[in-house]
């Protein structure tokens, strides 16, 4: 008997749904559906461009859309609904959602129709700035342990400073909810026909790297921390949950409702969910001392760590968590705020006649750029650094502009500092005990920037490797599908077996130069430079020899 | 009786011939004459960029051009030869001319015809940087006292690097080289029919400039430091002069032979020469307490100070020299060593599809953007920083750079650095004693960019009034003129008497904004702190706030 394993991805404007063979690691069927609602999918509000949210209803709409194409493909490839063995979630996050006690989203309900509060409050919100600072510096100063795990800042991306701003700004809203589910939370029991908040299984990917969930501690953080941020906010507490599970978990069976509306079988084993950039990386492939880069507008990096060795916090890294990619290890988590946004900016803002292929235009002149020929450094700062420094305000940043500076080389420039920004967080990593052997990138610009992938292999002296599929996140949840159906179904025990059988790489790989990177390596030591004068308040020093030493290595390489 | 001066520019490219009528102020006649050799009238060498010189037959091949429509529009004009009561002459430099003993180019002998290196070496030739260094080096060690008049650097624009250089690079037009005498020196020779070296009025402007010519020390430098540089150099000072002339003093008067080329009288005097920028100054209108800014691709900064007030060697000004400018005074140069070439260069880089009106549809853009609402702050050193710095081997940098960055802002940006840079120029003179009331700009940039000048208002606090001519170098030649041909003849005591009568403004003058100017001041804050940090070998501290302050300053000025 043939099994298949789908796999259901909740991105900011779009689901996707993959069907994969277990048995060959084919993915045989793939549909995409747009949500209908807002501008691509997310509500905004002219008014205030911190906003970002999503329709509840988008998801059950593209739910049902998608699992028509599904029953139609299956047909036409004679493909038995018996057949698909398990289902694996993955969404954004943090994205959690208002839900009333019959895990109701409160937008479907009349009183709050069309009130943005009463929605899914998509990860990207930033509405929450002021509360993430408060959460921070409470955390500092009564539970310091609380941010060993997050790099040592609460985002406004996150769970608890969404909740306490929705308890500010919508007291309503805020009181009708019987709890806040994480939209890989709420898929799943949705499709497994729970119905009440305090029975979902929470994922520990959500949980633990954005509601500081956290063991140690005795799961959330406790009642005395959230009343200090504001009275009453105590209650929210057992509204919540003592438990999360990791991706893999059978969280429960398909309904009889859901598997007509998708063509699949009723009783079909369903997975807890986890956020896409961590199922992602299990379906590129990770393993221990393997980074998966997730690159696109901005990176996503995750790496695992047994749990068994011993793994000190990581100051700046923003997300350390048991089990949260694959069990039994400990997930680590960390990011470059913008990567492709920066390269999209430069040709958005200095090319205004939009030539059709202006990307690759100037992906071919960069390339044409020699490393250290430019003269030119940047920092990679123009949204700010995730990894290491967590901070939001720093800016862009180039030096070593001259009169003779040519706008493929500022273009390269931009190409090399997210390179370099890429480096420190692998330096972090190693310097506490992660050790980077190779890389494997992700995501479109992996794909499409050959150029991207070889300076970053000669910036970094890391091999990187291509993921083979386009829709890793999709196919990590899908075998996540594969685990909850448990080994009998499946044949696997653990989704380290399903990577073994399906994960892949494109043929062509990306060795590092050597004499690239030595030249790079001069270069990486002013970037460091800068990105300390800039980046952290403590330190103190000249940068009287970087332009000096830009000038050099420009002689240096011009020469050869 | 009518009366006119001459007043003879001879720039990089072309010479200019101005005829002033010395009663109403009016320029009656202009005439421009291109230099027929080289590239634009300078002589390129392919295989080195840094070589630049000129052929010094285009000087008497364009003099000879100029002189015949000159007699033919002063016919025209009905003004007869000997209503031109005096000459005055302004050129480049440093731009020495190996002679041999009868004051004749050594580029006119048969054997060195094509030699560049017996050719004038034109100001902007660089190829004796080493020998600049070295020149700066021993007279750190022996003789300080050579370097606190000129900015603490030699520069491989100056005569004795170019000499030295020549002296290793070609012996034989060394050797045969009986002196060595400025551009701005051998027009007035030439004139005048001097054919002897020893005997040419050599201009003070030149010698202290750009010879280290000073009383103090007995003139030129001493024969022990120009043997301790290269053996036998010492042979030098004597090939060379002991005293110098500032302009005004007669260098002699018109041969009969160049009269009748020029259509004038024999017998007209003829003033001692000086360098273009100087004459420019007081062309402009230069007096005590006022600034001027000769603005074009680099800008030159003059101010005079009175004599008999005590002025202290004032760090990184390129040149304090008595009577170099206005006869009685000290004359002070400083200088941004790039300025129009950075906009130039920015608009020539990011915006290739060269639309006919770039210029102008940037600047039309950029007078939106307010200030401090781009949150950028740039280093204007695109070409090095003449002062206070005094180094070639810093660049360009801007930092502030978001995904929301635009073009214009950044363009603006670097509009503002060199304001910011103007304004270090400022502060380095007010705090020597050198007070700056007010500024009068002339140049192409001043003429043209009404917004460079508000901008420049608004950072420096200071009214910017533009003077009226478009050739204040060549007037202000003439205007020496009228003091060589002596009160007698002229009705003038001294140039101060000329520039009451003939200088001008025009109607528009440019007010700071004292709210623009509040928002610059936190800007400059930012900007002394980018600019001690990468320029000053001795300063450490930190540059954590600089981006963090700048988003705040544009937070501030968005609301308004």
């Amino acid at each position: 008997m043939r099994k298949y394993v789908a796999g259901l991805d909740f991105g900011t404007n779009s689901m996707r749904l993959l069907l994969v063979n277990l048995s060959t690691g084919r993915e045989v069927i793939e549909i995409v559906e747009k949500y209908p609602s807002g501008r691509d999918g997310v509500i905004v509000d002219s008014k205030n461009p911190h906003l970002a949210r999503q329709n509840p209803a988008d998801y059950i709409v593209c739910l049902i859309k998608a699992g028509k194409k599904l029953s139609r493909k299956m047909r036409l490839k004679s493909i038995k609904a018996d057949e698909v063995i398990g289902i694996g979630v993955d969404t954004t996050g943090s994205t959690p959602i208002p839900v009333d006690k019959n895990l109701m989203p409160l937008s479907f309900r009349r009183e709050f129709r069309n009130n943005k509060n009463a929605m899914a409050w998509l990860w990207k919100d930033h509405t929450s700035a002021d509360e993430a600072e408060e959460i921070t510096n409470l955390a500092r100063k009564i539970r310091p342990q609380y941010l060993s795990k997050i790099g040592g800042v609460y985002s406004s991306e996150w769970f608890f400073s969404k909740i306490l701003h929705l308890a500010r700004c919508d007291r309503k809203v805020f009181e009708e909810s019987a709890s806040f589910v994480e939209l890989c939370d709420f898929i799943p029991a949705l499709l497994t026909g729970c119905n009440n908040p305090a029975k979902v299984l929470r994922s520990i990917c959500a949980a633990g790297h954005k509601a500081m969930y956290n063991e140690d501690w005795g799961g959330l953080p406790d009642e005395d921390f959230l009343e200090a941020l504001d009275t009453g906010f105590k209650n929210l507490r057992s509204k919540l949950y003592e438990r999360a599970y990791p991706a893999g978990t059978k969280a429960g069976t398909l309904t009889k409702y859901w598997a007509k509306k998708l063509g699949l079988a009723e009783g079909t084993p369903v997975s807890v969910g986890a956020f896409d950039a961590h199922m992602g990386a299990v379906g590129a492939g990770i393993k221990e001392n393997v980074l998966v880069k997730i690159m696109g507008t901005s990176t996503c990096d995750i790496m695992i760590f047994p749990k068994d060795k011993n793994l000190p916090d990581i100051p700046g890294l923003c997300g350390i968590v048991q089990d949260s990619v694959v069990p039994g290890f400990i997930g680590l988590e960390a990011g470059q705020s913008a990567v492709g946004d920066i390269f999209y900016w430069f040709l958005k803002t200095f090319l205004p006649e939009k030539r059709k292929d202006v990307f690759n235009y100037y992906t071919r002149l960069a390339r044409n750029v020699r490393p250290g020929t430019s003269g030119l450094i940047c920092l990679d700062w123009h949204n700010g650094n995730r990894t290491v420094l967590v901070d939001q305000k720093l800016t862009g940043l180039i030096a070593g502009l001259t009169l003779n500076t040519r706008a493929e080389e500022f273009y390269r420039a931009l190409v090399e500092a997210t390179g370099f920004g890429a480096r420190v967080i692998i330096e972090r990593l190693s310097e506490y005990g992660v050790k980077v052997d190779s890389i494997i990138a992700c995501g479109g610009l992996a794909e499409k920037n050959s150029l991207l992938m070889q300076v970053y292999a000669d910036i970094t002296g890391k091999e990187f490797k291509i993921a083979f599929s386009k829709q890793t996140c999709a196919l990590g949840a899908a075998m996540f599908g594969a685990v909850a159906a448990g080994k009998e179904k499946s044949g696997f025990e653990n989704v380290q077996q399903v990577q073994e059988k399906i994960c892949r790489f494109k043929p062509q790989t990306y060795k590092p130069n050597q004499s690239n990177y030595l030249i790079y390596d001069r270069i990486y030591q002013n970037y460091k430079k800068l990105h300390d004068m800039f980046g952290i308040p403590t330190y103190t020093g000249n940068l009287y020899n970087v332009m000096k030493d830009m000038l050099r290595i420009q002689a240096d390489t011009i020469k050869r």
